[in-house]
């Protein structure tokens, strides 16, 4: 079943500015696209350009007024997705280069200083098992609400506000998992279980790929509960929130919306 | 004339641990390696996996007991550089992707609260003119103080106290640079002006490329004005000291001593 | 020339809640009530204690639905004032025992990082010309910005950010005097020239009594230089803003309006 | 049974240097004086002035050498003390002035963030037991561990740390009771049970007298579990650290050594 998408968003700037834009679904990772359709209204330049770790694009504007954006897409999932909790961990020196990064320390997850808490909270979980633990922690312990947290929130704060949105609850999934020694990172994506309807953004972890003995592979996790593997549609990965967002101006500018819908196409 | 380098350092663990290390030259980036010897003291396992953007190699260790590295080597460096003064800013919507991960905050640099300040303090300087005006602000307002920061010290602690160690500059002249929306990452490094002697630190700024027009490139620059592009010998690079580390143990593990000498060969 | 002060704020609450008020005129401090008068509509109970240093006094609240405060009065502003630039500073042996709480490191206002930056930007002065040099410094480097900072935003913040609003403003005044190694505090007030009006902030800081030898007194400092002691009319003090707010709610409460009008009477 | 102290420490300066101190018992509270010695040697000048809230003195020094503090004293615990789980909270609104200063926000102890965490967590509980669920909590989920913590560690690093030394323990009791509605303050102080022999840091928190109905009164709790009611000798009170230190030093120093001997004579 393909999932539909139209997506759209305005800003303006009274100055010349860039802008960095990144809202297209990636065409790879166990996603087809099928259809899609971009318009950049008010831009006078454009680059595209490739996102980080090479999975999607982002797009580089320069702007000088109004600028509105109108995505709509179709998009098939094949993904093979694995039962978590069976998913063994690799040992941390089997990792390969590409994984260490999202194992390091990130802007909003500084997992070091939870070493004692995921080592204490989880104990007896490994590899899957653990990160299956770490979500269920999240599903007891946050409670979902938006405004409790702004655009500086990071996983300290979350852990200890016990609130917050998909950004904060993939950031505390991510630190944990990353303080378990299980890389993790961010992952922004559109899907269409989310309530109400906007980007939506959640974590991958990367473990034991069950077709490949001694391989590694990233797993997508929601620590809110709203999206499945099944049903992601990913924009594009980080280190966390910092990496991926669908606007950042590098300059004053004025945000006058976003509207999103994701539909499972019959 | 090549550089000499003899660095050693010794960890010990009361339980199987894994450990990342980084502290070898980087064959490329204008450095070509003349000899080098590499010796893991104690290490059951290891692997060698390519560093952050694929820019030298971490050796990932498995250890059970006391663990001694030493290493030498013998550099030749041939970088061209240029005179900072005169490079041209890339307009940020020319930034290829692989820049843009440097020019978004991290997590000791976190740079959009510099904003303001960078506009104001350096006014009427772009590019390189305005990374040499950061450079000349950090050496009139920072006092090298060897003590007085912390692993967890970010620029903006730094920015406060006015004092630090290479690590703590380093981040300054990075989180300013990509707050006046010129790429920047963390270089760590040999250097034989280094004194006390020490593993080192300095920054690498994305401007023009003099011999392509178009083009970008990374260049060297040394807050604390005690190496020159000329003398450093880099070990790798990320996005602020969080990604590079002579040593990061994942577990419990107490640090012995670490001796480095970095000479010019006459 | 009289102060005519008429202040609302209202707020309701679903659940039985409490809260703690400030909002009325200190009736000491150079200052006389020639007439006020406090409504609260929709409070079931409510209980008059003194506020921090026993300066003015909080209200608090038993409130079960929505809470209308109304307020005016009518102030006649006498206190003597010297000039700033000419006051010493007491020699921190000879503070008194009250004045210390206020050189110490408060929720918004952690001077001890601020001290090198302090010695040398304001190197040279001394006591009230010490805090002048401040005034200036922060007239110089801040910029009055309506919702550039939020209720957690401390001096740190600000001083990284060089924005804010009268309650930032007032906190890095706080702080740098403090890293001077004299006494200041918040002060809440109300006067007359605060543009948009509103319940505004100020700063007061302990130096010498020119009218008592070897006798210390608090003076008035505004760092926004919107309001002069002459037509400050103090609500109450404190270490910072976490001391002193019109409205605390120590429970889920939504806040409705405020508005403030504040006029010198001819 | 009388408590004997036996305290000394000693710090060195190299140009003249105020500094504060706060290391004697408190006269008042509970515990008397039987015999005291208090020898600053090497000090200038010196002035004593009541500590925070007016319970028990500072010293103010004036030094331009080393100092060497010795302090012996000989006291009598008489304080009642109640059981703490029997113990009801006062109603917000019936708090007296006083009491509110430790409801608020102080620098190492920001309670609003708290607020979910100890509504879920300690469900069901109020007043002493709230408090008795507090310690338990902190008895099972830190650790005491010297060294992990340093002295800008605040209590939400600890809550996430889940580690630290007395100061850090008293902290973390302090913001979960204001969090839950309870005002809570420092105490430093001595006691024989402390081990190794230290300066150690204990809360108190404000609830119902159960000797005069509708009053309050402070009740002492250790987090760490090492000294009780009975056996706690205090130096004074604060807001949290930041308020009680045997040394404050206001210019360069040297910390060279403290000791303290703490034992109930039989």
């Amino acid at each position: 079943m393909p999932i539909t998408i139209d997506a759209s968003f305005a800003f303006e700037v009274d100055s010349p500015t860039d802008a960095l834009l990144q809202f297209e679904a990636v065409a790879s990772d166990g996603q087809t696209i099928l259809a899609s359709k971009t318009h950049l209204n008010g831009a006078e330049t454009f680059n595209r350009v490739p996102a980080h770790d090479a999975i999607g694009e982002r797009i580089w504007l320069h702007a000088n007024r109004r600028i509105e954006v109108t995505y709509s897409a179709e998009i098939e999932i094949s993904r093979e997705f694995a039962n978590l909790e069976k998913l063994s961990a690799l040992a941390l020196h089997q990792l390969p280069g590409e994984a260490v990064q999202y194992l390091l320390e990130s802007r909003y997850c500084a997992a070091e200083k939870f070493h004692d808490f995921a080592d204490r909270e989880f104990a007896g979980t490994m590899g899957g098992a653990r990160v299956s633990a770490i979500r269920d922690w999240i599903e007891q312990h946050l409670t979902y609400a938006p405004g409790a947290s702004g655009p500086y929130t990071d996983a300290g704060d979350t852990f200890i506000a016990r609130q917050g949105v998909c950004r904060d609850y993939a950031h505390v999934l991510i630190t944990l998992a990353r303080a378990s020694g299980i890389p993790a990172r961010y992952v922004a994506c559109y899907s269409p279980g989310v309530s109400p309807p906007d980007f939506h953004a959640v974590a991958e972890v990367f473990l034991a790929d069950p077709e490949h003995e001694e391989g590694g592979k990233w797993h997508l996790v929601d620590g809110t509960g709203m999206a499945s593997p099944r049903d992601i549609v990913k924009i594009g990965v980080g280190r966390d929130a910092a990496d991926v967002s669908f606007l950042t101006s590098f300059g004053p500018s004025s945000f006058e919306y976003s509207s999103v819908r994701v539909e499972e196409t019959a």
